[in-house]
């Protein structure tokens, strides 16, 4: 895979149905990519890859550095290798001033995947899922009992994507952004953001999407994979 | 790219909204795979990709061998590199049966991708897509012009594959044949197909899905790319 190509493991739909047991070490997903995230088995926390190293971020507001991403599994996670080829400088007021920035900056990208990644002070409300009560349990429910942490004036960097509408169920249509502090304490899946003062913002296109699916996972194999497009929506949007 | 991953080109939803005046040369196509289906410029004919070959089944009832597969584009196409894993023989009525026959070969590959090859005497009911009137007409007003063909005790291959439900849109979901005969002479998408006693059936399980999607192409960065599931069930399915 070359640079700003988008490397995925398994698709969202299959988080909606809860095949979270098994995975994929987290050392395949990084050959594929420096940016990106995801989620560990269980569904117990969220992952932010931020280059090429991975914290998992969970529900009691802590944030663990991943340091044996061979011995980690994640049952779901999108990465590229990314070499910014926008770098600009905004103010953002709401994740809807972030996807008109977006539009704005990749015109003749509408029917494209970009990945992003924001650097600067923050007023966040983030989510983290504490994990799976039981395996199988589908992600709306499990997000039913998710945390949320409002996080006001902290310095960090935002990291995501924005995947095309015909990907929904696949991945998350719209944009997708996680979070993690400067001093790696603190971050999750962002539900609603807005910058103090200008940040550095750093995007690219991807036009490749290369996807892998698991493989000797009863989970996977037994699961109905119906689209959930308002469920994803709801829990990922 | 490995044995058995599946490459695609554009997608379905773009030929849907016509997106059909550009594309990319076949011969790139073929660097991925030499087994497949698609369509050309303008959606005039259907693609069938067997051994490596590429052949252009046009509404006239003609067949075009592409000689210069550097020089021909081609606006949509899924190929693999094809290398059968399961191979046995079947007598199959109906397409039903065709899909009954995958389901009880591959039991643990309910949600991957399925590469298919029959060989053998079929009767079959094709279809050729004549081409579009005018730019970005539409695949369902496209085909709503198509050539139907019944051919009767015809020695050939089918080639294609079974797509998984969640990449509708992307792809067909479901299965999707094209058909030529072995004097190369006649052929086209099936609409129907019975075998005359049994024939040769070759399938691979496919996990890994690449998707490479059109850059500086006004089409497809202009079409609206909304699912329409119906309509693709309606002229692929």
């Amino acid at each position: 895979m070359a640079d700003n190509e988008i490397f995925q493991y398994s698709i969202v739909s299959a988080l909606m149905d809860g095949v979270a047991s098994h995975g994929t070490p987290i050392s395949r997903v990084l050959a594929h990519g420096d940016h990106g995230l995801g989620t560990f088995r269980n569904m117990v926390g969220e992952m932010i890859v931020l280059d090429g190293e991975v914290y998992q971020m969970k529900a009691d507001g802590t944030v663990v550095h991943v340091a044996d991403p061979e011995r980690t599994v994640t049952p779901f996670a999108t990465v590229t290798r990314f070499r910014p080829s926008v770098r600009t400088r905004a103010a953002l007021q709401g994740k809807a001033g972030l996807a008109g920035l977006l539009a704005r900056l990749f015109p003749a990208a509408r029917n494209h995947f970009l990945a992003v990644r924001l650097d600067g002070v923050f007023r966040l409300k983030v989510r983290t899922a504490g994990g799976q009560a039981e395996p199988r349990e589908g992600m709306v429910s499990v997000a039913s009992r998710q945390t949320v942490h409002a996080l006001d004036g902290v310095k960090g960097t935002v990291v995501g994507f924005r995947c095309p509408e015909y990907v929904m169920g696949v991945n998350v249509a719209g944009d997708h952004f996680h979070f993690i502090s400067e001093d790696r304490q603190k971050g999750g899946h962002i539900l609603e953001l807005e910058t103090e003062g200008e940040v550095e913002v750093a995007a690219a296109q991807m036009s490749r999407f290369h996807l892998e699916l698991p493989t000797e996972d009863d989970e996977f194999n037994e699961a109905e994979l119906k689209l959930q497009a308002q469920g994803i929506k709801d829990v990922e949007g």
